[in-house]
């Protein structure tokens, strides 16, 4: 999707959040613990009530189920006996029973839907006292929901491990909490769906959106039209019984899984097997590259939409989930332009331009997937004039345009502000809110048409080996935020994410252990000492933001390129940049009083003023760590800058204007991306120089 | 196996070993780079011809077979290339082809054996020149080994991947190279034997010795017999087809499978099931504890062998391997002594002892197997007047035991010394040699009959989740011993060490990944500075060496306990207090005048100094952490002390005497054991003590 433009307002309303945050960050308390104890739940539930005392958890924990209950939610339970004796290596009996004295008892009401439904009631209560706990919930979806809320409260303790006593009555914002995988511009290995199906039940996201299809390959085997994966695929494809074994998987978890099939643009995957439906004369092959490229769908052929009925009917069996993807977006209408015949038809019709002829095509294709009992979802170009009412418009354009279409009375999803391939951090997509911008002066009735979100994994610069660092844990700040009531406290989100995200690596995730394995090819033979000035480097650097990593010379990928570069090994946010960014407010806040700071800040610019010379003998053996050997020695730079301005402290006097002036000067340079990275602490660094420089607080206090 | 006693003899031969190690780390240059360049291939091959130059390894890298070839050394060929891409991400063609222009060229002459044998030919030759390389190899086996060869010869370098021009000639110095794994006491997944099977290919280990029963469980189906697994494993068993899987798996990895069933000792989950053929009436139930236990079987009864003809018949059928293991340790005897009809048979026999008693048994058991068309091993028991010739003695007692059976032409393999559940370092085991001891006296003939040896991973502390970091990479410098000529420099295994270590963990093992997550489970929701606190304690701990750690109140397991604790997290050779001694040695070896190894020390100690005020916090909410508290204290003592030797050195005086004696009877208090682990850097601040000290080495060269 929109992958080269992101709205000029949206970079506003980011760069407003987080002026807010940061006065936030810089005035509230550090957690929110005088409100709840720290609970680290995440999720956040609705409502909590703590409770007194703890229950233990000991190998002699056990599960009944004396409500409702179908195999689906017996193997929910043995999951998550499962987790809890990974979590814990207690050896719980994994199979539920039926006796009331279990530890946990499970009682559910009745059956959900037999293909789940968009605002199924998913709620449940917890009661955990410190003589056994209880969850209760309408029917299995929200037990579901409550075993991994318990698994969460589950945490070592003075004495064995334990449950806090408390009662949690719990229940989800938004009906719609999705998170769409491309598949397409890489392909996403089973193992690595199933795995990332496992983080999303964890933090209780319940759609998983599947970009089936895309210029660089159609991954979806067809019986009817079998040339599409034979010939659009290189082989990398999933077959139906796949297919039908991942929407199983995901159902057990509570999770539809509903699949997305891109027209008229974005399809010359479909052209290399069926030339005749495109706009075009071909042949076709499969794009490397990836952009909006110019083939589409021939939309004035009475032959396309009779092979699209047939596909999306093939479809429509395959994938029970009453939603239907049909893309839509960047067509940039040169296929049409060159086409003669297609310029007859728009006259024919009346059709002034491209826009009106992609909305001729939309909505028969519309048409085509309500005939199969299904409706369609589309990119916000679908919502055309007399769109269906039934269809769901996935917003990448914001709010603003989701709040245009529920005036109207249509429904639609937010992605907006949720790419999560643009490499931001986690706060600043967790200050997006479904109902933000102009959504936010919308009537309640209208505010129910919103559903909820999805988060979008677009796939240029990931494969299996760093997509869990792209999604995780970043898209549990996300799921928060379409789960729980309105929640913007950042310093206390990120507590529970670093928590969160160890327990998202128990679950089989690699977005942390993937991260280590890069660096240790990125560093070959290296000694222990050498890997530890690597780490130590790469620990303090994220990718360049949004879609910029293409554009400078040398860089540009295509789909069989290696991801091998630091840029591909680093996680999208520095955990290290992070907390020293924390360490530095920290020490602004104190008027740079407090020496305990002080000297934790020294010793990190020690180290990093001294690693470029501890990197530098690997950097000479391995070209990967070699181009970026500048930002390597930028870190030196930085540690040493960092001394300086602290030399300064101890004086209490403003810092000289002209060294002031070098120092920011220096840290411009420092703020120059090379091979695709950034160094991230220069922008405390620089709080810091201008701290300690005239009017700066470290000089205010004395 | 043998599991409380380790002989004076051995322990003398260590400290032996120790001592001349020690002396050699001193006045050795620091690696072996001056006769021949690092290579990092571990085992090292049989010879090496440096060429020149490198040949670049890109994505258009291509492997054909030319000669011989079949199945097995294709998908051989195509796990290299997954392995090679996974190494590198370069998107190489995973399939081999036929081209004699292709990067690699593998030529086989002939098949091997259709059941692998003990001294088929496993040799192979690697030649890479700047252009192109070639494999060359009588059978698939030497090729499997070459490709493993050619495999760590890649590594990153200053313009892109590449292997060194080499030529290489190798061939094993022992045919029998095991790995034994106990999957009784606890089982082990298929999934962890596979990981460890391709761990053991990698390091061209050839066998797999599966100690399937013990009194802990029988853990193999009969379908003669079916009670043996139905009542005698608690649900946790091999199938037979899954044993057939990974008799395949291992066979495509040329490594042999050979089964372990216990007797008569050891033997009690057999009796679950088939309490008629043991010494003493049952009921018997499978054992939680360990140790030696007094159930046997009943060698008197004829019932007995025709129970033994036919499972061992099925057994036999099942595993293709010539050779079959039946145990024969660990028999006390008191179950015979108890049984009134044993007592008869052993007087109407004439045989005074049960060690008489036993040998009869043995006898009988071995001619059952040679009916069957196997070879029996057996550990030193089995070694008795009149055996077979053809059985092959697996020594627990020593190379002693071994030669005294070489010298009446019996074969034998050396396992004393390879324990790798007794928590000793690589180079403790890596000086052991098959052919040392008495075994260095026998005639060149006599040495041929010592095929080798095999480390053994008992599991009494072992589960699905440690077991890698128990077996590796310690068991890589065993490998070597087995495969290569004498090699003795410790220093240089251990770099290589380190390096296999990394690429071990790029086949899936998780041997340090592992600790980390184990760690996580520790550290609970501790924030990321106690994370950091823990794991600064926890990597400069060992657990206790030998079988002591059952001895202490309150931490005697049984197979259903926790493996939790921080004992059971700890790799068992700490590579920090490793790196840590290194440099203390260095230190010394300047006469401690080098300023920078000194700061890096004094570094060094004020993280331990302070260490334990940041794991406080959360050692007194985890009482996995608390429980070890005083160790970490004890850290901080050692950070302390450090520092104040660090002190004296400036004034190239010696320390007085009373200081001396202080610090030495603190540093012994340091050395005892807490929570079942050893603070293992305090041997190395003795020697700075000792050296800072009159007639020291910092004090010698004022």
């Amino acid at each position: 999707m929109m992958q080269k433009f992101v709205p000029s307002f949206v970079q506003n309303f980011h760069a407003r959040g987080f002026l807010l945050l940061f006065l936030f960050a810089l005035l509230a308390p550090r957690f929110s613990s005088a409100q709840q104890p720290a609970l680290n739940l995440m999720p956040t539930p609705a409502s909590v009530q703590p409770g007194t005392g703890s229950l233990p958890v000991d190998s002699s924990f056990s599960v009944a189920l004396t409500g409702y209950t179908e195999p689906r939610l017996e193997r929910g339970v043995e999951r998550f006996l499962s987790q809890l004796q990974r979590q814990t290596a207690l050896l719980v009996n994994l199979k539920p029973g039926k006796s009331a004295q279990a530890t946990l008892v499970v009682q559910t009401d009745h059956a959900s839907k037999e293909i789940q439904e968009v605002g199924e009631d998913e709620s449940y209560v917890l009661e955990v006292t410190s003589s056994g706990a209880k969850l209760t919930a309408p029917t299995p979806l929200g037990a579901l929901h409550g075993l991994q809320t318990f698994l969460q409260l589950v945490d070592v303790s003075s004495n064995g491990f334990a449950a806090p006593a408390i009662t949690i009555q719990d229940k989800p914002r938004f009906p719609w909490r999705g998170l769409m995988i491309d598949s397409a511009r890489h392909f996403t290995p089973l193992e690595v769906i199933r795995r990332n199906l496992d983080g999303m039940e964890a933090v209780k996201l319940n759609v998983f959106h599947w970009h089936l299809t895309d210029n660089q390959g159609f991954r979806i085997e067809s019986k009817k039209f079998p040339k599409l994966q034979e010939l659009g695929s290189g082989g990398q494809f999933y077959t139906q019984e796949e297919i039908r074994d991942v929407i199983a998987y995901a159902r057990d978890r509570g999770i539809r899984v509903y699949p997305e099939i891109e027209m008229p643009g974005h399809s010359t995957a479909i052209f290399v097997g069926y030339p005749e439906i495109a706009s075009t004369p071909g042949p076709f092959k499969i794009d490397e590259e990836w952009g909006v490229m110019d083939p589409a769908i021939d939309p004035t052929k009475e032959q396309t939409y009779k092979f699209l009925d047939e596909f999306i009917a093939e479809m429509a069996r395959l994938f029970p989930d009453h939603y239907f993807h049909i893309g839509g977006d960047e067509v940039n209408g040169k296929a049409w332009d060159a086409s003669a015949k297609v310029q007859e038809f728009k006259k024919a019709h009346g059709y002034k331009t491209n826009e009106d002829l992609q909305a001729y095509f939309s909505t028969r294709v519309q048409k085509l997937v309500a005939k199969h009992g299904k409706a369609a979802v589309g990119w916000d170009e679908i919502f055309v004039p007399g769109a269906p009412k039934d269809i769901v418009i996935q917003s990448w354009r914001g709010p603003d345009s989701l709040a245009a279409a529920a005036k109207q009375g249509y429904r639609g999803i937010l992605s907006n502000g949720y790419y999560i391939d643009l490499m931001w951090s986690a706060a600043r997509h967790y200050v997006v809110d479904p109902l933000g911008g102009a959504a936010a002066d919308l009537t309640p009735e209208q505010k129910q048409l919103v559903l909820g979100g999805e988060t979008t994994m677009w796939s240029e610069y990931v494969n299996w080996e760093n997509i869990d660092s792209r999604i995780w844990p970043r898209t549990a700040a996300i799921a928060e935020r379409f789960w729980s009531p309105q929640v913007n406290d950042v310093p206390a989100m990120y507590v529970r994410l670093d928590l969160i995200s160890k327990r998202l690596e128990w679950l089989g995730l690699t977005h942390r252990s993937g991260y280590h394995k890069m660096l240790q090819r990125i560093a070959g033979n290296a000694t222990p000492q050498e890997f530890a000035a690597l780490k130590t480097f790469a620990d303090v650097l994220e990718p360049v933001k949004d879609y910029t990593r293409g554009d400078s010379t040398g860089w540009k990928a295509i789909t069989t390129s290696p991801l091998n570069h630091i840029v591909d090994a680093v996680p999208p946010e520095s955990d290290a940049a992070r907390h020293f960014g924390e360490l530095v407010d920290k020490f602004i806040s104190t008027s740079c009083l407090d020496g305990d700071t002080a000297q934790r800040l020294r010793a990190q610019f020690i180290v990093w003023r001294d690693n470029d010379a501890k990197l530098r003998p690997l950097a000479q053996r391995s070209f990967l760590v070699q181009e970026a050997a500048q930002k390597s020695q930028d870190l030196s730079t930085l540690g040493a800058l960092g001394l300086a301005v602290l030399d300064f402290i101890p004086k209490r006097q403003p810092a000289p204007d002209s060294w002031k002036a070098e120092q920011l000067a220096i840290i411009e340079q420092l703020k120059k991306p090379q091979a695709q990275l950034l160094l991230v602490p220069v922008a405390a660094v620089q709080k810091l120089v201008e701290a300690a420089s005239a009017g700066g607080i470290c000089t205010s206090a004395k």
